[in-house]
Order: C-alpha cells, then sequence, then structure tokens
C-alpha cells in the first residue's frame, strides 16, 4: 500500500534530534504564536504606536501587547522608539531581522483568512460525528 | 524623514477590521503555536505513530500531543486511524487542506533554525542594556 502507514521509513534521528530541534522551539516559543504574528503583520507598513496596534490587534488586553512588544524587542525583531512629547509617544518598527520573519507571518495570516471556512466546516462535522 | 513614524500612513482600517482580523486569529488559535507547527512539521513525510510523534517532538507532554493532535483532526488539518491490533495502533497524517498548511509551517521552522543565533544575540544585548 503506497503512502500507507506500512510504508513509511523511520523519522530521520538526525533531522529530528534534541540539537535541531531546540531551536526551533525556542524560537517558536516567541514568534509561533498568534499575537506575535499579527503584531508582526501590523508593522509592515512602517513605525506604529502603541495604541495603533492595540485598536488594530482585536482582542488584545493591555497587558499582552506591552509583553508580546517586549519579547519582540528582547529577540531583536522590532525597534522602540520614545519620543519626549507630553505625555511620550512610544513608537515600534520592525528590524531587518523582523521583515525577514514578516514574509512568513504574512503567509500564515493569507492562509489562515483563505482557510477559516474550510476549517469551520470541517469543526461541525467533527463535533456532529463525535 | 522617510520611513520615519511621522511618514507613516494610518492603518487601513478595511484590511484591519475586525471581520478579516477574526478568522486569521480563529484560524491561529490553532495553528499557530510551536507545538501544531512541530507536528504538522513532523508528518511531512507520510503517517507516523502516536508514539513515534511523541518522541520525536522534543518536550511535549502526552497530554499536550494528545490536545494538539485532536485540535488538528477537528479542524481538518489531519486524520486519525485505529488500526485494531493489540493493543491498538494509532496513525495520524496529513490531510490535503493539513499539506497546504505544512508548506508555511517548513518555512517557518526552516527560519528559526537559521535565525536563532541571531535572537540570541539580540536577548544577550537587551538583557545587558536593561
Amino acid at each position: 500500500m503506497s503512502g500507507g502507514y506500512k510504508d513509511v521509513p523511520a523519522l530521520n534521528g538526525a533531522a529530528y534530534n534534541e540539537e535541531s530541534c531546540r531551536p526551533v522551539r525556542e524560537v517558536l516559543n516567541i514568534v509561533g504564536n498568534k499575537w506575535s504574528i499579527l503584531v508582526v503583520s501590523l508593522l509592515e507598513d512602517g513605525t506604529r504606536r502603541f495604541s495603533e496596534l492595540q485598536r488594530n490587534v482585536d482582542g488584545i488586553s493591555q497587558r499582552m501587547l506591552t509583553r508580546t512588544l517586549r519579547e519582540l524587542e528582547r529577540n531583536g525583531l522590532l525597534t522602540r522608539t520614545v519620543v519626549p512629547t507630553v505625555p511620550p509617544s512610544v513608537y515600534y518598527a520592525l528590524t531587518p531581522l523582523g521583515k525577514t520573519l514578516l514574509v512568513h507571518a504574512k503567509e500564515l495570516a493569507h492562509w489562515a483568512r483563505q482557510n477559516h471556512p474550510k476549517m469551520l466546516q470541517a469543526q461541525q462535522d467533527f463535533d456532529a460525528r463525535d
């Protein structure tokens, strides 16, 4: 049976061992969550204020946005600039590294938008079977 | 100042309003986390047993793997097949929809592997400044 479960070779230890899996896991801890992906996507067109991001990442709390932005900044994906107005204005922008992530974040967001109806249908079918 | 915060146009309401953001958020709730991305990546070469996945997604608990697989199945991204051996064997494979996600999951995993050193360096610099 081609493609069946009996024909599948064992997982290649070299490709999935501890060393090669750990970086992926650590990086995905930071960028592999919906808030990071949405925030990075919103910074596509340039610099944004904290309040703009909060308004446009629908459903995010102030605390979670602060935490997400700080983690992205700490990992070299965005810069934070404080402009000494009264009150101070805080701006965020992607770094060159952040821009390389943007490509993938956008693709994943596009995939999500495109396949949402199929996933809703699958959920209904699954719940009806269960 | 080109590219500065003053030149950036306002976020386009049509692109980021409630309607267009909700599907992305809902889908990323499911696929936008490290475990889903790692599990989907491991199913690239075909069907896998539960125990194989657990061995190769380093750091995942049995409970979290069960939950991740069930969510992916419920959303039409993978199939679960029980073979009536003693004890029963359970196999997982990507659906056609899951395979379209795989492309992006792999790219993100590849990006992660490639940029891990830069992110570690950025973390050190950030923590030294703070």
